[in-house]
């Protein structure tokens, strides 16, 4: 993934962290049952293409995942435990 | 601290997991040492008034959180661990 060093000042360690952000939400949503992350925004009245947009590591403000933790019924703790890796 | 609901969309629950995440950056900046938190992120080349907003419990970017939790030396699964209570 080339990254524009002019344009995005995230520090690589920034950026990896926000990737791993991601892949544990589709882990959790899968578990939660949804294989297609349309439906599970659909259902949980969260903007579709933005919660496609957190899972692929993009970076958000945290009142956003903690709405989208709140809509799994899973907690911050809970998030980044152990199988935050 | 009164807040305007037509103002602020936030739910109760995620104003106050907000006020918990700025607690726990003051306890984690008195522990690395620092009483004042200005005097922490002048040293850690934080913007000053922005991290005082932080520790007051004000939303933030993911990557704001990851950036102050590296200069403290702090994971993120760390920073959540049991002691976020």
């Amino acid at each position: 993934m080339a990254v524009d060093p002019k344009k995005n000042t995230k520090s690589v360690y920034t950026q990896e962290q926000l990737l791993k952000i991601g892949e544990r939400l589709k882990e959790l949503r899968i578990q939660k049952g949804f294989s297609n992350y349309e439906n599970f925004a659909f259902s949980h009245d969260l903007p579709r293409s933005q919660y496609g947009r957190y899972e692929n590591g993009e970076d958000m403000r945290l009142s956003s995942l903690i709405k989208v933790l709140e809509a799994m019924g899973v907690t911050l703790e809970e998030f980044f435990n152990e199988n935050f890796k």
